[in-house]
């Protein structure tokens, strides 16, 4: 490999470093200072470049496509205020554990601190919400400087897949001339040297190990014997991280289940809600709507990250259990901190650890039948009670959020991809999207729980497969990120975005400041009047504005369609609230008899 | 002052020492954990509030009232990726010294990295970006923890406008209850303590000194000694801090020019190129178009941060000159690292004792009367050259970005603040705004010159006052900060906005790169096709489409009518650079005439 001049060298050498590594993917901002990054990423045959105008919704669309494919995806931007419109998705992807490679241009270092011109300090300008920061060496035809180039390069990829994954940023100083001109800075001999051409495959492999536990050892076992010996066994499935969990199958989770009575309350983002050994399986999908009501467990088994479902957090953290997370990193999220027990390994490993031990005993282990039964009989009091609420008479004259969600899922393809946004959709999905066999993969991003960046993280996750794309929102959320639905032109992905409009933030109708107006009209759930048909004109969407009874229909019609829909389906919150809370009523009262409970 | 519970109590505190501190405004984002602060705020009777919904845009809001205002602007989010969308413009305001008070709610300290929902690591979160960091008292009715709550809340204020003056981050960590219910945590009877109730007037109170050096001082002796003695003195005046250069007052500077025969070459954002005494002082416009030509000065003295022009830049670094900096906060603000000497005292306290000491003399001092009639000439030649440019006919045949800056400035009303976006809006504003009598705030992002959150810079500065608001944006900057546009509703600006529409990133028809296609179009122009027609229906804006012949005339009816319009002028970037750079050859030959230089 030959270069015209450093910058272009080092552009050229770490790309090229990046995709034998296995880069699939990058996220670019335009701008000059990143020309050296943006001309090799644009060349580079094997990796596939997505141009976002506004870098905040660039770094949502990378972290979305990256929590789908749990592969890194890199980021690029200039220097200044660029690269800080990444913290926020910096900060959901350290929290949720997502591989992203974050790569900022720089100026020279000797102009940081001297005025000029779109010069920040971006040295560790993200803190501590990376896995590993680093500054490129200074662009030189240097051996060794190169070496050191590759090297980094290798290590960056490879830590955004380490346990825990996360984030990386590499800050990456530049001089002119940035554009591809020939210079006598680099001799044509550099190419030749190993630096300069790297080796066959990578210049370095990283081979990473992850912490595992073996089921002999004392962890596992005291494990297997603590489920065994329960009477009241649960193992809750929070949401999942794309890397960290992606080598648990479902299967093994539900065979301990099996084995031991116990039921599985999965999150609608643990990717065990859905999925081929779902319906024959001992999958709970209800326990928000009547988690106030729940049995004691006796040994709680907990996977991923803290569940979405406050009532089940709470109700776990009163119960007398002995409660084990199992979490390759060795975190305890667990924010009520009445976890008992942490096994610091990928939980696939101790899964199988566990299901070898208990296959090994003959004998009745865990709960009786009659443990498990309670649960049945109280989920499907849960999802008679939802479908009656969703009988197109009753839900016209009782509309409420929850419907859409349920059919959301209920009628998503088989595959699907289904991306949710925090605040009221995501509840709404944990409560009323039942378990179905159907690979569903859902995504939303629960590691900061914020309401920005979700129409990029949607795209974003979009763009790294075929399947459909389902993306349902809130008109908050929507608003917060609406640049990021130029990528349904510019990056070419297309999606069925379904928009609950309230007309403000809904959730706070949930909140005791509902109490308090003002100000809670103004400064909580701030009506802004938005005609989001007007935002699908300037995006060229599709778009629909539908009763909440006509839903279904065109959600339908939209999954059977080509392009982009936007579907408007108007609801006032707070009677959408109240509903909900009629319906969580009843169902509490029918969980309660089958929980042989008062409520 | 009583309050119902302790997370109410912290918020009125600190609020209530806010405000006698001299707070005026603050901008909120709705969120639960900053409930407290919120139902404070909205509650004080001499605290304006504003309510923006996207984080990013509340932020560069509160800029723009801050640099319009040169006082502290506060700002509330939620905890989480919330307090990260701060971020840019926190940056901006530590480059520019802009006084931000940025608050994020943040949740009690114990659920860091616990897993906890919206718990992020807020600690330091815009790292060294912040003049001071605090972290409040976790709120609990004690009397010496209320007291270190006024302290700290006065201390911040203070800070923000310190020398140099710029944003401050105090964390703010609470418990539920977070609305205002009554509970017995905190007793009736600490209403009554000094730290409930507090001081009559602010509880601490702040005077802060500016660093200042006496008339009588070597330096101011030294420097007035070097001008007296040049004989082709410059005065450069930079992009003028909001709070640093307020007291500097046109009139000493333009003093000192008269007396010692300097032009003033002033920055379209300096403060000076505006203003009622402008035309008969020697206030320089031009220098842009011809600063390759500039006879070489031998004293230069600047003021301010570094001028947006870049060939004024290179011709400075390249003179072989004593070369004064100016600035009360003591930093070199000056990347080409040519300046010789630095007065770290406020620029006024220098320029007062500089002309009083040249007066004392009664000798002829400074340059000969040809000097300055040089820049005359030049002057003349650029201003002359631009009016013909001008002409209807001409510029129907050969339209250019440029003519509608000289136009915004030319007919801008009497007083009016004019924001100006970045890349090329601000580089046409330095060459093609000719020096006015008129009372024109001028406004713009140069602190770390990013494309994001200039709608909400201009809207936040338009709130401030009644002036009339023009803000001049490119179509990147406008579509970057789209959601700022909400403010034009919720926080009831109007303007007059100019879109120079080139569909991407025209600035890069200036660079090289623009010689390497692909990837030139694609990754840097990044045409993206958006109807902005479709974005002032989204915003209620009225909408006109206007050719820039044309513009005058749409441009005047705007600024005569009420409520807000979106004028977009459509543009070639290409042929407008062609344009520029036929005008600027015509301009160097005259103005090197003018300088008895060969161009």
């Amino acid at each position: 490999m030959s270069a015209p001049n450093r910058a272009t060298l080092w552009g050229r050498v770490l790309v090229d470093e990046l995709a034998e590594g296995g880069l699939e993917a990058v996220c670019i901002s335009p701008g000059s200072r990143s020309t050296p990054l943006t001309v090799a990423f644009a060349a580079h045959p094997e990796i596939e470049v997505f141009s976002q105008l506004d870098e905040r919704s660039a770094a949502y669309f990378a972290l979305g496509r990256a929590r789908r494919t749990g592969e890194p995806t890199a980021l690029v931007s200039t220097s200044g205020t660029a690269a800080a419109n990444f913290h926020p998705a910096v900060i959901e992807a350290n929290q949720a554990r997502v591989p992203l490679l974050v790569l900022t241009a720089d100026r020279p270092h000797e102009l940081r601190d001297s005025g000029a011109n779109q010069t920040i300090d971006q040295v560790k300008l993200y803190g501590d919400a990376v896995r590993w920061y680093a500054e490129l060496p200074d662009p030189e035809a240097d051996e060794r400087k190169a070496r050191s180039l590759r090297t980094t390069a290798a290590r960056a990829l490879a830590e955004t897949i380490g346990t825990p994954a996360g984030p990386v940023h590499l800050n990456c100083p530049f001089r002119k001339p940035l554009e591809p001109t020939e210079t006598e800075d680099v001799p044509d001999s550099f190419g030749e040297t190993l630096a300069g051409r790297g080796r066959a495959g990578a210049f370095v492999e990283t081979d990473r190990g992850r912490p595992t536990l073996a089921s002999s050892s004392d962890a596992v076992t005291d494990l297997a014997d603590a489920l065994a010996a329960a009477d009241r066994p649960l193992i809750v499935a929070g949401p999942a991280d794309p890397v960290d969990l992606a080598e648990l199958e479902p299967a093994t989770v539900l065979a301990v289940a099996e084995r031991v009575g116990a039921p599985v309350f999965a999150d609608p983002l643990s990717g065990l809600r859905f999925g081929e050994d779902v319906p024959d399986s001992p999958v709970v999908g209800g326990y928000d709507a009547y988690a106030d009501v729940l049995p004691e467990p006796d040994v709680v088994v907990r996977v991923g990250a803290s569940p979405t479902s406050k009532p089940l957090r709470q109700t776990l953290a009163a119960a007398d259990a002995d409660q084990y997370l199992l979490d390759p990193a060795g975190e305890w999220r667990e924010a009520t901190f009445t976890a008992t027990d942490l096994l610091a390994a990928t939980p696939g490993s101790v899964f199988e650890g566990v299901r070898e031990r208990l296959a090994s005993s003959s004998e009745d282990v865990g709960a009786d039948g009659e443990w498990r039964e309670r649960f049945e009989r109280a989920e499907r009091a849960h999802w008679r009670h939802r479908d009656e609420a969703l009988e197109p008479s009753t839900l016209a004259d009782a509309p409420f959020e929850g419907a859409v969600l349920a059919t959301v899922f209920e009628d998503a393809p088989d595959p699907a991809t289904i991306v949710v946004a925090n605040s009221m959709p995501i509840r709404d999905a944990d409560r009323f999207a039942r378990p179905r066999a159907a690979e569903l993969t859902v995504l939303g991003n629960r590691g900061a729980s914020g309401i920005d960046g979700t129409v990029s993280t949607a795209l974003g996750s979009g763009s790294a497969t075929d399947d459909p794309l389902v993306f349902v929102t809130g008109d908050l959320s929507l608003y917060h990120d609406a640049n990021g639905l130029l990528a349904v032109k510019r990056c070419g992905v297309d999606a069925t975005i379904v928009l609950l409009d309230n007309d403000g933030g809904g959730i706070f109708h949930e909140l005791p400041i509902a109490d308090f107006d003002p100000p809670f009209t103004e400064q909580f759930e701030t009506p802004h009047g938005l005609e989001f048909e007007r935002l699908a004109a300037l995006y060229d969407l599709e778009f629909e504005r539908v009763e909440p009874a006509a839903f279904a229909d065109a959600y339908r019609r939209s999954l059977e369609s080509e392009g982009t829909q936007l579907l408007a389906v108007p609801f006032d919150a707070e009677a959408s609230h109240r509903r909900r809370d009629v319906l969580a009523e009843r169902v509490e009262d029918a969980a309660a008899e089958a929980f042989e409970r008062n409520p």
